[in-house]
Order: structure tokens, then sequence, then C-alpha cells
């Protein structure tokens, strides 16, 4: 018996089919597919991963877990999604149950389900307590707490993002002032780049050149191809993102005293010269207390695939 | 059979009597008295009270639990409690145990206790997510998800003072800046109060006369003893304040998504002229947020004993 979980993307659908008793668990076969536009081919493009996997697998599917970019509510209907407008209003719980001849089907936020597969297969398995905080364009993230994935009373819970840093710092789309997100993610790297760069510092001479030479089309991903090649420049826009970085993680190390915090997304990608500032500007943050056990920060291990993997655990 | 709760807090230590089954409980006696200076004569003062409340209510007790200003580790020792520091090193548990001849006791941290004193018996009765947040001199606070208290990996979960909400903002003792009980604490209102009053500001005279004509000496509670004959300027210190109250209130509904927001510590005695501008607060820092239910705020309804209920509570 396989569990499915599948990872319901703005712009794709990954699939996972997860085998092995209750104990662990492998990744046993996987399949993508583009999320169609309209959501009334989503459940069947859906249905058609489950059966890829069940054929690529020669097993038999026992449950689904879908992680959706939003919220569904208790009974399976998807509430809200700004990434995925087309799914709002329907319930894909029963709508893919139904394609399945009646097999259990979960539906969860996809963030959740995420947190939930680095602690059950990746950087925070065996840690009771563990933050997982994504970089990608915003943060993101969810919490494990007593060993128990935590969603809050309406889903909700694990917006670390908007968790404002500065009250007089840039707007937000949320609605408020200096969100951590808008300094320590990918949109915010990019943001302090182009800051440097319109305050005339020659250190980002490279970094404006990666980015085709308009300091105004400066994005994180040109600091981080920047830093790839070791320029001094963007070593020095890392260690001031590091410190963003810090200020929040130590202000959730505050709440939650987790064992671990694991870090994904996009960014993380950029290893040892992210995690190093972040891990050194985090001892400086929480220097006061020496009587906690420092905090392991540490990369995430399942990738992309963490959403889906968690899914397929979550509907096991 | 009854179980005993006991806050042992720096200068005093209130203990009750929790009687009832296990679906709820009912305080039936109450007894109080001075924190010992000396750790050696704290175990027999604690024992005493054990006693007194068996006498006073003519019952048997089945266990005891203790909340300590700090941490004790998960053999009962206590580690590090900055206002109890004579009980630093004392094994409180085991102590305290033999002391009466073998009744289970168990040691945890106060806030932690008084958080499981409101979801059990107080404000947030019936919420299996909840925050409670205490404005004293500090704040401090504890949450409760999916209906399990949360302590962390080692017991330092819930430092919910200790977000930072303005890296630029005054120095904390704790070595961060701008920690959110610089601003939205006892002090905090203080230190609000001081700075208009420094700067000029008319408004501030009547404050000003309370703290006895001296602008230096203004505290929090100048601030609410104004209030309390409805001073216009006191009022408007007071909007202030919850301004920075609800900032943080929001960032913690961002972080847990909870039912309920608990506010409890000596602060809450202002009452309406406190929560309801902090309410009016968050819904502002809130507004983007129309797809999530607001979050109520509601006072503490416990007290004082709310940490000795709690701890009543978890020795059950």
């Amino acid at each position: 018996m396989i569990s499915v979980g599948i990872d319901v993307g703005g712009t794709k659908c990954l699939g996972v089919a997860l085998a092995g008793g209750s104990g662990g668990g492998t990744v046993a076969g996987e399949v993508r597919a583009p999320t169609p536009a309209e959501g009334s081919a989503l459940l069947g493009t859906l249905a058609r991963l489950v059966r890829a996997l069940a054929t690529e697998t020669g097993d038999e599917v026992s449950a689904v877990g879908l992680g959706v970019p939003g919220l569904a509510d208790r009974d399976g209907v998807v509430r809200f999604a700004p990434n995925l407008r087309s799914a709002v209003g329907l319930n894909v719980r029963d709508g893919l149950s139904s394609l399945l001849g009646g097999l259990p089907v979960m539906v969860d936020n996809d963030a959740t389900c995420a947190t939930w597969g680095e602690h059950e297969a990746g950087a925070g398995r065996g840690k009771d307590d563990m933050v997982l905080v994504t970089l990608g364009t915003g943060i993101g993230g969810g919490f494990v707490c007593g060993g128990s994935i935590q969603r809050g009373a309406n889903g909700y819970a694990g917006e670390l993002g908007h968790l404002v840093v500065d009250p007089s710092g840039p707007p937000c789309p949320c609605g408020r002032r200096g969100c951590w997100e808008r300094y320590a993610s990918g949109s915010g790297l990019g943001r302090l780049a182009r800051e440097a760069a319109a305050a005339g510092a020659a250190s980002c001479r490279r970094i404006v050149q990666l980015a085709g030479g308009d300091p105004d089309s400066v994005r994180g991903e040109h600091v981080t191809l920047a830093l790839a090649e070791d320029d001094a420049g963007a070593v020095e826009i890392m260690a001031e993102f590091a410190q963003w970085l810090a200020l929040g993680l130590a202000n959730l190390v505050n709440v939650f005293d987790p064992e671990v915090v694991v870090v994904g997304g996009g960014l993380v990608e950029a290893g040892a010269a992210l995690l190093d500032p972040a891990r050194a500007a985090l001892a400086r943050e929480l220097a006061g207390q020496e009587a906690r056990p420092a905090v392991p920060i540490v990369p995430a291990q399942l990738g992309e695939r963490a959403g889906a993997v968690g899914a397929a655990f979550l509907a096991r």
C-alpha cells in the first residue's frame, strides 16, 4: 500500500507516492503536471496523477493528501487561495474522492504539509519542537509543538513572514509595515541590493551588471548569482540580509524554544553563504541568553518535495 | 481528594486547593506565605502551605504542582530563576515530595502554569488554541496549541515580550533592542509617558503631578491612575500604548491563529480603557486579513491566582 501526497501549486502539481510502514516512509514514485487554469479540470488532473503513481509503483493507494496554497475548511472546500483562485469554492476533498472510488482524501495548507514533511522525513526528524521557515518570494513556514503539527484555530497559523519587525518599515501587501518578509525573503534581498545600488554603493557593481545594468532591475537572484562568484559586494549585502534573517529567527526562538529551526525555500540553495552569517548573527541576537542551549539552524532536506511528502504522511 | 498548586513568587508564595473531578475544578482553599530568603527554608514553607490547605479543606492531597519564576529541569532541579536565586540548584520536586511522605510533586514555569490555569478554569476555557499575554513590569505569557500546553524544547517557550518590534528601539536587559516589552508593558507605559513629559507635552500635566511633580519619576501606574480620572493626557498616552500592544498581538495572531488572546497582568486592571483601544488598533493592524475571523481579546479571569490554579491542574 502507498499513500499519495500532491502539492497543488499555482503553476504545477507535484505528486509523490509514499511506501513503507508507520515508522517511516520512502518516496517510491514522483509525478508532475501543470496546474490547469480551470478549476473544473483540476480534479481530473489530480486523479490522473494518483492513478499514474499507482501504475508507476504497481501498488494500491490507501489514501491521498493534498497540500493547497491557501486554506480549505473542515469540509474540504478551498476557501482562500490567492495563487489558486480557480479552486476557491471547490470541494477538492469530496470531488477527488468520488473520482477515485471513495478513496480517503485530506486537504491541508501547503506550508503545513511542508513542515510535516520535514518533520517526518527531513531535517526535523525526531524533533518534537521545530520551526520551518521557507525563504522564497515571501516567508512562509509552520511549526511542530509537542510532536504535533499545529494549524491554529482556522488553519492560518504560521504566517511567520508577517511578524512586524519595524513598524516604520516598507509597506507590505498584507496591509502592515515592516513585516519580516520585507527584509529576509528573496524579494527582501532584492530590495536591500536595490537600495544599496541606488545609494551608489560601488560594491554593487557586479550585482547591477548581472541585472543587465539597471539598478532598478536588481532582484534577489542577482545577489545569489554574484555570491556564487564570491563577489565582495554580494557578501556585504548578504551580511545585512543575514542580520534581518537572524532578527526574525531570534524572535521565533523566543516564542517557540525549538530544538531546531529548519530553513527552506529557494534562497537556502545559497547554502553556507547564507546560513553561516545567519548563524553568527543569531548568536549575537541571543547573546544574553546563555542559559538556553544554542538552537541549530539547518537547511531543509526535501526541497520542492517537502509539501507533497508531508501531505502523503498526513494522509496516512 | 484535592490537588494543590503553589505559585512560588520572588516575594510571596500563593497556594490553592483544587477540588472536583477531572472535568472541572473548584478552588476550595487558599493560603499565602512570604517567600523565605534562604533556599533551605523554602521547602519547609511549601510543605506547611500544603498541610494548611489539607487542614482548611479537611481533604486529602493527591498531588502538588509548583509554578516557579524560571526553569526547572526534568529532574525537578531549579536551573534558572533570576527572581528566586535562592532556589537555583535546589531539587524542589524531590525535596518537597520527601517532606510530604512521597506525595507526587511536579514543577513548571509560572507563566506556563498561569496559561494552563486560564485555559482550564479562566478566560481560555474550551479553547484549543489560545495565547496568554501578561502585562506586568515586562511581558510574559504562554500558549496552548491543539489543546496542549506548550513548553518548547527546554521550557523556554513563550518569551513573548522579547519579540523585537523595532531593531533601532531602546535597549532591553535581554541584550536586544526594541523588544515588545520595552513598549507594551507597565515599564513601557511609563517610558512612553516619561518621553511625552520630557518633550514638554502639556497633556501630561496630571500624570506628572501624580508622580510627585518630577517627569523622570513617572511610571506606568501614574498613567493608569490618571486614566481612572478620565484625564485626557492619559487617554492619549494609552492610545499610543494600545498601538504598540496591538502591534505585538497582531504578530502573535499571525503566528498562532488562536481562538482567543487572553490578556492578564497588573495593567489589565485598567479594563476597557486599555482593551478597547487595543482591540481597535488590532483591527487596524489586521485590516488586510478579511478572510480570518476576528480574534477576541479578553481579560484574564483568575488574576494573581492563575499560576497556582494552573499548577494544581497540571499536578492532577
